[in-house]
């Protein structure tokens, strides 16, 4: 059984769920590869250190370039903020490392396609950490839409709403703030949240054709914690957009971190002409499917509790009724980034898929700027 | 006790739903006014009088212009498919009736602005059946809005989802089937769903700004009832826009009647600094209340049964816990004009109000066609 | 068309519902009689005739042997407390009334075999007002139930839970009191809500066997409205039992009114061997329907939204998605009674049927009070 | 850092979520000690290796006694059927090892009173596996009871359902199936799931004074795996029961695998003078709160969202809105135990502790047999 070492760059949340996933993935998925948590790079020693012994790491570094040139190390998975993707995942692969990249790919499509790129030409397996299709209610919910259950789509609706920034004395920028500086970011709501949304409806609904957004920024200026200084916020608080997909059904999305009363409402429904299917992130064990082949008087919206055995994932775990949450989507991640290295059948996304991403954000940026509806460019 | 004698135009559902309201007033409120049920006018004899006989209108009348006439008759109730209300209306403003007038209230925002001019050059009462704002779970929302709970607004959302026209067979045009013909209804789901939650939200969280709309027609040709004929699909089978409002809140709105699974979902979510609140149709008796004042670790989204006295109406009714239906909304409604006739203090929404929804419907129209953000015109 | 003449005694929240029942059902049943709500009979004459106004009975009586005496009145409806329903009920049946009788049939099952007798010796048709079973959703249970869908039953079980009595300030007895008042109401929960429970069982799951209670009175002692003085509560606050069923299925049976956050809630789950329902007050518009026969996979509780024209009685009121509320199972119980009586097919629960709950009831008290287990008594 | 070693006995499903608990307690809490999955013990050489390679154990046993002697070893868990609890703690206890033993305790009060005394004698750290308690939200509830939020209980009821045994054509015994089997389980659901209702009961509501229940075995024979022949089943499928409790509240506990549409349902509510709080392990991440408190039309069930820093244990995993799951009770057990040696203050439930579910469960299966009232023996 051969060992991958991992060297992980980053140790914030996701360094966390990264780690987590790494570490589970030999206790519950037959894989030929044993994973192994090498190295983790980060700028504060100290802090390297600490998250090192915590997790079972052999050694830090503080330096990246230098991680990346480590024999030692197989797969380099990218933990740090969206500004510093492009160049790690573009060294990583000169320096022929399996990569494993945070979300959003990039700061914008054209940083993604130079990424692309980059990658496949050093012909090296990579991933982009769209976490929640591997939700196993969400993964289910794509084999019913793949068996045709759905007959023609009508309807796509996503929201991703957060509550976590209405205060205005909450500072931007540094160290779990970042994702409000629009320098590390890029965007707001619509790379962080969005990215997401739009990810799983490429997988489940085809692509984007055109659209119409809009976005607002509520709070204008915010301290920033590198500066000390009350700057101008430079990211979208809010963005909804409606929007045309290549099947000719309607989408319409929506992301703000001013929804009081939601912490992380991620929720997707697909209106088909024979089912719909409903999911949220709050109850992500379950998945609502409307039937309408079931008898007339009979019909209702089924709360399918994912975890049987014969759902997806599901077998590795535990026993029916009994749920696994979050973190498990990073587990069953690495389980199919490895088992894809395995077969030769690259799990998704891959970069070039998570470049759709972008494509669809820089419309909706764009959309939002000029307040005209925006072709998708498709690369 | 005076007595006022309705004279409905029109019998089919509508007139179903507004007969039951005149019917029930006086049993639950304590009015000044006996509502007679007096004459009911239809085109068909036969179908006027079996309708008059169930529900206990004295007479029938085949020609609207002659109930019009009649001296007997204090209020002339108009039921009638879009197309005819604006003649109907004018007429009867011009012969001195109190006017209670199905929703939507025009074709559009032109017709609607005569009707306007009409009635109020008439001096009569008048209102529209925008009857979603006395469902006692929206009447105390509105409540809680006034009294400034939530504080400053985010985000409104809405939504009105059915599925009933998705098959293909399904004819257009005549009895029970004139909403799907442009000629009757002016409009698919934007005059008949989106107006109701355009009205909802104007009542709650003041006038539309702005929009960029889409809408669809999945289905272009059906059979017409009245040529026998397959003709072209002139409404709209759905439809959903982005707005701004004049408070700086985003608005997210669609309706379909391509929703499989929702047989009337109409819902709102409104999104405000210190809570949020959500209401649907299909669980009419409850409101979704969340409240940021509430102690950080027990806050929690309240699901507030409204069936208490102290909810609004509630008290007319029954006991708390025994929940109310749909046909209430009527009642409530019929209560509440006969009160503002009463207290010189007209029930809300007038003509003048329900023209507001007019101009919206008709940004969202043009916005559709032209793909670009349109202004709502204010009168 | 025979017009019926309804005389009510009493005047209270079951006067209005019942009033509302009678005044609605020729608006949307099909009848071959006219109801006409004639007289209604209460102590207190300017109450009687404030309430005859409200809902257009003709006059009023203040002696109830007077109104029984009158021959213009063809359905005596009783809805006075339960200590004077056997008196009223014999006499009115003497005097060849037809009768509807408020729920539960009597204070004890000796006092019920004799009303029983009475009502049967006078063959006069004659119905107990358990309204519950005429709510659309129970009724479609029913349906299921009897298609054999379940398959073999293992578990019942009922709950009726109640807030409003945890105030030790709350006196018993007298106007909106009496069901506190161990005189007036013969028991408190078991026969007040218990009585709904059980009825309901009896009728999807057959008679019950035998069972051990559990009863508690948590406020010993109030103040009595009638005699002004603190004195013993002397009925049961709570109550619980677990008992076997004839079919050999076992039930789990709760009421309390001290039940905090629970105004009505009515809640009863079947579970069979192919299926399982569920269904509860405060949603009473839905049923919760499990089938086994589902694929795997996609098996979940479906939420049912009885308001299609296919589900019972709904093909009267409106359209699918618009609820109907509480006070239309007295409509419904209305025009069942009406029809019984046209088609010569009863409607139930007749007084025979609600006899075997009020034996249910009786070997709860036993049990509750010698702490052993009681066989119920079939008459 | 001092290590301990574990020793597990047994490797089914609950040597899989204690195997997990032990390897992330370290990464997700700050311990003094590190905890080393050190040898798994069971009777089958190759599956005991195979597990142990999963798990990263270093080697293996086949023999519990071997196991105890060994003096690399600190922890002794036992995952064993319920007829082997005895005999291995009692020796765990002589060779002076810390001891985690599944629930429930022992086959009966009698052998667990055994269990208890040898085990104070050793005075070791001890402990018994009642995940349950560890749920966040459940130890959340257990807070706002300790706090005094409910004020006097008056009622306490927990379900806890399963549907997994309804086919006869399931065989009893052996592997994956000794739960059927009363020979190694001792009981059917009383002391498989009950258990887990009482022991919850008393820590949330206190000691249990008296009951009455009620048990059925559904299917009477079934295949045992062991001989092959059709025998008599000695479980009982279903038991409900009614109790009070020393604080004068009543209970009403229930538990089946029967049930058909129900995983792993286990849910309890309590009703408080002031609050009522409503758990459900399908949905475990949600606690049900009413507080009475609140402003009277305000007032509704509120659905808290157990996912923030200051919920139990919730700052140690993710940020708010992101969910945990079942196996996390035991992270938290394995933390709290370990806290518990570090702090001198030890975790509950002690083996003293748990012995209290097992005289419940004696007084319920001897109140099954003879149909009658029991007390319920306190040590």
């Amino acid at each position: 059984m051969k060992t991958l070492n991992v060297g992980m760059i980053g140790y914030g949340f996701m360094g966390k769920a990264h780690s987590n996933g790494f570490s589970k993935a030999n206790h519950f998925f037959d894989l030929k590869h044993q994973l192994k948590l090498k190295t983790v790079c980060g700028r504060t020693k100290e802090k390297a250190e600490a998250f090192a012994k915590s997790w079972g790491y052999d050694d830090t570094e503080t330096d990246w370039r230098k991680l990346i040139e480590r024999k030692d190390i197989d797969i380099i998975d990218i933990c740090t903020p969206n500004d510093s993707h492009a160049e790690i995942a573009m060294a990583a692969a000169l320096a022929g490392k399996m990569i494993m990249c945070e979300k959003p790919l990039a700061l914008n499509g054209e940083q993604g396609q130079q990424m692309v790129d980059a990658i496949e030409k050093a012909r090296v397996p990579n991933m982009v950490w769209y976490n929640y299709r591997r939700i196993p209610a969400v993964t289910f919910a794509k084999q019913l839409i793949t068996e045709g259950r759905l007959g023609r789509i009508f309807h796509y609706r996503a929201k991703f709403l957060q509550d976590w920034t209405i205060s205005p004395d909450l500072p931007q920028g540094g160290a779990g703030l970042w994702r409000l500086d629009v320098g590390a970011a890029g965007s707001g709501v619509t790379g962080d949240l969005l990215a997401h949304c739009i990810d799983t409806a490429i997988w489940l609904n085809g692509e984007f054709s055109s659209l119409s957004a809009l976005t607002e920024t509520f709070v204008k200026e915010r301290k920033h914690n590198l500066t000390g200084k009350v700057e101008k916020v430079g990211i979208d608080d809010a963005c909804t957009f409606i929007n045309t997909f290549d099947n000719g059904s309607l989408g319409n999305f929506e992301s703000t971190r001013y929804a009081r009363g939601h912490k992380a409402l991620y929720t997707f429904e697909i209106n088909g002409e024979n089912g719909s299917i409903a999911w949220d992130l709050h109850d992500l064990h379950r998945l609502q499917w409307f039937d309408y082949k079931d008898e007339g008087p009979l019909r209702g919206w089924r709360s399918i509790h994912i975890t049987d055995g014969d759902h997806p994932y599901m077998g590795r775990w535990w026993v029916p009724g009994l749920a696994i949450g979050y973190e498990h989507s990073f587990v069953h991640q690495v389980a199919d980034f490895i088992q894809g290295i395995e077969t030769g059948n690259p799990a998704a996304p891959t970069f070039r898929e998570a470049q759709k991403t972008q494509r669809v954000c820089d419309a909706i940026l764009a959309s939002a700027q000029d307040h005209a509806w925006h072709k998708v460019r498709k690369d």
